[in-house]
């Protein structure tokens, strides 16, 4: 059945995904004589790299999501679809979707990434992940309501497990989780549960190489880790975890973790979908340097999806915000240039360099210049996101939300909201 | 099995709820001699006046949603447990919860009301309701994928059921609400839905009395029809509701509606539990001017829940804010006295009036000395609610997004986050 969409004598744009590099490419498109039509399961985009501030009740939802419709409410060469794209018929250039089919002339895939569990099928099952609004959620009512169950019990190893966090992963959302659980221990929570001794809540985070944050500068790694060292955070280096049944962590030194609160973070894998062969490493699709997908003529993908394999990208670029949007913009001259048979630009990335906090006052900063840590890097990490964030309105709610929590050491987000009923 | 509650000396006084009279009722007994249990389902208090500001989209749930730790941070009588209550067992002075068994010296039921369908079933199956957070999102979320559905068929029966509404009920919420729906209407959906003519959206208010708002002055049901009249709201009075089946609704003048949004506010009822036998009216329990509940000595019962029946009030108070909290502070104090054999206070209701406000700046006020509507009474609404609304912080967020609203003529929170997954 096909999708109710108007059809018009301009080329077609199906643009799926409303993430960096779905945004970008659409509103680059603004005045280009095209149709896009733009998919995305979610009537929102999602500031992703600030997920992990609703998991730990720092941030509302809706300081880090906006709504698409309002985005491109002024431009009128865009349809959205609230829409899951289920495979891609390359043979009749359409994609079928939860809502029906769409055809294509020009298709871009951006779909982003998803959690990689790496084949540990346990670990799949009773891992809290954070790679959506919801997830994000449902992980700040997990460890909120780990604390109410702590007080419930007089068993002390099941109240130790309550009271245990493992975040496994040091790249930077690993290393700002565990800072995040870092303040509310300090912080936050002490206040809410007198009756607990938070000298039994124990932080743990955990990664298979020799140091946290690998991408970033050894600087910025020994930083991170002396900070989190700071809230007595337990670092554990060239370690694999094994197996989780939920209670029990089983490590490859041999070690066990008692804890009901996992936090994956260790990997993540391209979102693909049914219907296109070509795969390069790590399920991300193999695309050339105009993105253009392996083996078609009208299929793109940019962003975490997209591998663009070159000599010096074996593996294709680093999965962050800044590729995707880089990538879009080069994209959108490309497809102008395509449509009007004008020689295409090929992308180059222009890497500015990366950050992650961790805690109050604390980041680590590698930019293209210079590198430095603590206080200013912190500065610069909070400006640097409250001016990303898309939308005015969500940077005066983030900026009093962390105004908020920044003097008076509290946070007023504690809610455990619960899905259904009630 | 107990639950792990810290054994003391004095008095326990157990109060089941956090709503109005519940919270206002521990904060009362702060500097009392007594150890203070407070039993809520939530971790935080509902200042429910403004759920279908939430449903409607105006406000995101951390503004009106107030985490009850956070509020007795500072009170060290208090113990706060996250619980449901299943059953009283008034023999053993002692409440069975979903956490274990809760031991009492005094029991206060605050559990205020839930929805009331006079047992038409399939109205409970098939309406939505709007009397918890987790309710209010699920409605918002209701709304806008009706939307989205809406775009997507060229069924034109299909679509002008996905964009009719009806409200059933024409008290302060259904009017309320029927109003922040004709604001959506008049102000914010079109421009994200430009593919759409919203002169096909239909809101409906049904109520079977002759007039909306028949517990405020006729003046103010005058008004308040009048203003909803302005957005296109189609007043139903003098009519019941038979049947819905979720897409026909049968109303007892033989006509029908065609709606997949039906909005139900027409009636509720105390929120009992198993183990009391007494009931008065509208299934509330019957207590004395003391509160105290009919039959017992040590168990008395607030707010929604209560019905003070004396001779003016034959069926109790209305159901309202200001008498649950009215309420608690003569408890308070009579519980004080009776731990110290003094004689009590009976309760007497001060009624200082009742507001609604329907849409932007038009609102109804019955005060206590003078009754007014449109602007000014919205700014005094305004005023009213916002410095009710627990906590400074919750202040400034439901500020900032209000002026917002008022403004830029836009919502920021058109969100649709799925409970689950994704």
């Amino acid at each position: 059945m096909p999708v109710n969409v108007p059809v018009t004598s301009k080329p077609r744009i199906v643009i799926v995904g409303g993430g960096f590099g779905g945004l970008e490419l659409a509103k680059k498109l603004k005045n280009f004589n095209v149709q896009i039509v733009l998919i995305d399961k979610n009537n929102f985009h999602t500031f992703q790299p600030l997920l992990y501030q609703v998991a730990t009740a720092a941030l509302e939802p809706d300081s880090i999501a906006f709504p698409l419709r309002e985005i491109f409410n002024k431009q009128d060469n865009i349809i959205f679809r609230m829409a899951e794209v289920l495979r891609i018929k390359p043979a009749a250039n359409c994609i079928e979707t939860s809502i029906g089919e769409i055809t294509y002339d020009y298709l871009v895939l951006a779909m982003g990434s998803k959690t990689n569990f790496f084949g540990l099928k346990d670990l799949e099952k009773n891992a809290m992940r954070m790679k959506s609004v919801s997830q994000a959620m449902e992980l700040r009512n997990l460890i909120l309501e780990s604390f109410e169950k702590a007080l419930l019990t007089n068993d002390l190893q099941e109240r130790e497990r309550l009271m245990t966090f493992v975040v496994v992963g040091g790249g930077p959302t690993g290393v700002e989780t565990a800072g995040a659980l870092g303040e509310l221990k300090k912080i936050v929570l002490p206040h809410d549960y007198p009756e607990l001794d938070f000298n039994n809540m124990r932080i743990h985070i955990i990664d298979m190489e020799e140091r946290l944050l690998r991408t970033m500068s050894e600087e910025a790694s020994r930083s991170a880790q002396r900070f989190l060292e700071k809230f007595q955070t337990n670092v554990w280096l060239k370690t694999k975890v094994e197996s989780y049944d939920g209670r029990t962590l089983q490590l490859s030194n041999s070690k066990q973790l008692f804890t009901d609160n996992l936090i994956w973070t260790a990997g993540v894998t391209g979102a693909l979908i049914e219907g296109l062969m070509p795969a390069a490493s790590n399920n991300r699709l193999k695309v050339d340097v105009y993105n253009k997908v392996e083996g078609y003529q009208n299929i793109f993908a940019i962003g975490d999806i997209a591998a663009v394999i070159t000599k010096d990208t074996p593996h294709g670029h680093p999965m962050l915000a800044p590729v995707a949007i880089q990538q879009a913009r080069v994209l959108a001259r490309n497809l102008k240039a395509t449509i009007e048979g004008k020689p295409l630009k090929p992308f180059r990335y222009k890497d500015f360099g990366v950050m992650a906090t961790v805690g109050r006052n604390n980041a680590v900063v590698d930019s293209r210049f210079v590198k430095f840590q603590g206080f200013f890097g912190w500065v610069v990490w909070l400006f640097v996101h409250l001016m990303a964030l898309v939308g005015f309105r969500n940077k005066i709610v983030a900026f009093v939300n962390w105004a908020w929590n920044y003097f008076r050491y509290d946070r007023g987000l504690r809610l455990i909201i619960r899905p259904f009923g009630r």
